[in-house]
């Protein structure tokens, strides 16, 4: 399998691009080699692609359906109670609708966290992308509970081995208000023999700080400390509510983090400390959270969030300029993920887009990263590569109007229509 | 000239929409009687457009050129000396250009201040959208520049019968620091006795406040209360920095009030206190602002950000639904601005969208207007109309290309490229 860019632009220069099978083989003027296919790419311009540092793919199924409220009510009265009845079939719809929706705005690469993860796993495996995949892990700290979890997260890093190299299997322990101490410390000596990464949810809300210094009488960063967790392996959501001496410590134990600005706006939840952290050297990188607190899962609109936020908040609006939340959207993110993804360089795994250049919102055109970051939306994706493989093409994803089909399905039974 | 829209989804039901020149005229299903445009609505849902309620269009032409900057080396060193080189027909390129992307994105309507007004009317009158214009009057507190600016002002007003109704020409004093008292009192008089509307900027930064207090010893808004200026003709954009009582007198005097969340943020300007205005019955629109601190005229993505910044504002998730600020960017803003669209309803004016319900983000579909605020972008959108006329169609605007080019041109000219 080979692929050809002819004439397309790369930072700004008229350049052809070879993919044999999924990499980047030659970037160079004047190629003339066959390829199995060959795209004219006059009038586009090539970039890396998204990577979502943080979702629950599958909560596309619940996107729209409780918006606007407490954090309580709507968890408690409605995305708890319609989550319950999810089946693997559910979530393997969700998740097809959340990668055509990823595809079509330049994603390639999601970190999930979710139940019936291998409905998840088949889902973006059958879409042509990469994702780190776990099981939501909750115990509400009862041992039953956390025996049966143990064993389901077991038998899914047991079943990696079922899936592409473009996805991997790491451990969903949700948060510390949700996990046992017991959980979390199993947790971390299962990410250490296993070599896997640990996704979860840190001081997202301030509420969830409080309640910690309530029942562990620490705050949830130290929590996690204490049972081992906090480590290069970890890749922690949100980290809005984060004190000096904690943040020093995230960086010295080396924690990743990922931010989630559209969430952390529409819950109300608190305002992430970009400048603080990455000034600290600890690696930050950018997610959608799910549809369902968002509604998107658009990776464009997120960074120009991140970027926003970020100024509003240091009321300094040169904090976190265009080519630095760029590249914590794609470069700076497959790093953060151990992917050779990212960078258009011969080498490099070929993921890719092609933005057309010809699109009202990137003209007139003095700095495609500026207008990819502030001024674009995903009509001006074209193309779309992953892995060496077209997921998109001319705006048109292949057997889309199914996918869209079987979640309103999943959506009909959720609600118990017949 | 008649359009009829056959088999549409309107609120939730299927229905045919029937358009005799620049009104519809009758809503209902089963219409059989002939029309000179005929659509086939089947998978689409019919939408009020958007109306922006303060922009600068032709400031496309400055997209990405200057970004991540504090505001004083953004505009003296970069924005205001690219704008003195503007020519009427470069403001009419960049308006075109404006015009494309806001119809891409749904916007029928727009409230704008700028350089060569001729060239935005111009461009809003050819591309056929609703406008309000006015000349941007700044005569930094120098008699002779008052006077030209007034002249301006005036041959501008005398000029207004050149366009069709769907634009109307009105006054923009820029802000207190850049006019004159002598000039704000001279708008306050010409608004009452020609009856138009004055646009102005208000309350932006902390350090207009600042300066207003050193000045002339009070706030901006006491400043144009005292110069006559606060009124029901008037609408103020920004409006961030504003206590109890100075939002008790914007109340009291009737004055109307356009919200710009991205440019706020971008600039690190200010929060907009929504809940304080919106609850003392103040009228609220919403604005993108200009595209070179922007960077786009989205006000799909502009209603997400006024409801996200809202919410993390007043750290309450219930603050400013979807409901509420879709309202305020289609008829709410459409009345603010006394103009008979806005609504699909018979007798009112001829706007509306067509919105593709078989997007990946507009499913699995529980609830269209909270999928238009949180979850769409402009890929969505499939067909818009205005005053009757079908402006995009199938996502193709006729002579895009073109525009596209002359907005370059005028790039290179700015740039002083051969
Ligand atoms: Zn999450
Ligand atoms: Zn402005």
């Amino acid at each position: 399998m080979s692929l050809l860019i002819h004439n397309v632009r790369l930072d700004g220069n008229p350049t052809d691009i070879r993919i044999d099978r999924n990499r980047f083989t030659r970037i160079a003027p004047g190629q003339d080699e066959p390829a199995d296919t060959v795209i004219d790419g006059a009038g586009f311009a090539i970039l890396p692609t998204f990577h979502n540092g943080h979702t629950h793919a599958a909560m596309t199924l619940l996107r729209g359906y409780a918006d606007d409220m407490d954090l309580e009510t709507w968890l408690n009265r409605h995305i708890w109670p319609l989550e319950s009845k999810l089946r693997e079939e559910d979530v393997y719809n969700g998740a097809r609708l959340a990668c055509a929706e990823m595809i079509r705005s330049g994603t390639t690469f999601f970190n999930d966290m979710y139940w019936h993860p291998h409905g998840t796993a088949r889902a973006a495996d059958a879409m042509g992308l990469r994702a780190d995949i776990s099981a939501v892990f909750i115990d509400f700290h009862d041992p039953d509970k956390a025996d049966e979890e143990r064993r389901n997260n077991d038998a899914l890093l047991r079943a990696a081995d079922r899936y592409p190299d473009r996805i991997r299997i790491t451990l969903g322990p949700h948060a510390v208000y949700t996990v046992s101490e017991a959980s979390l410390r199993w947790a971390a000596e299962v990410s250490e023999s296993r070599a896997c990464d640990i996704h979860i949810h840190l001081a997202e809300t301030e509420e969830e700080c409080r309640n910690a210094q309530e029942s562990f009488g620490c705050s949830p960063v130290a929590h996690l400390d204490r049972n081992g967790v906090l480590g290069p392996r970890t890749v922690a959501a949100h980290v809005n509510w984060v004190d000096e001496k904690e943040m020093d410590l995230l960086a010295e134990r080396g924690v990743r983090v990922a931010h989630n600005p559209a969430s952390n706006m529409k819950l109300a939840s608190g305002s992430f400390p970009y400048a603080d952290l990455a000034g600290r050297g600890i690696k930050v990188c950018l997610g959608t959270d799910g549809a369902s607190s968002n509604n998107n899962l658009d990776m464009g609109e997120t960074m120009k969030l991140a970027a926003l936020h970020a100024k509003l908040r240091y009321r300094d609006p040169t904090v976190l300029g265009a080519e630095e939340v760029f590249e914590l959207a794609t470069g700076g993110a497959a790093n953060l993920f151990a992917r050779e993804s990212g960078r258009i360089r011969e080498g490099m795994l070929a993921d890719a887009m092609l933005v057309n250049l010809g699109h009202p919102r990137l003209n007139p055109g003095y700095n495609l990263i500026s207008d990819m970051v502030y001024a674009a939306d995903s009509s001006c994706i074209d193309t779309v590569i992953c892995d060496g493989r077209i997921l998109m093409r001319g705006g048109v994803i292949e057997g889309e109007e199914e996918i869209v089909a079987k979640a309103r399905e999943s959506r009909d039974y959720l609600l118990g229509r017949p």
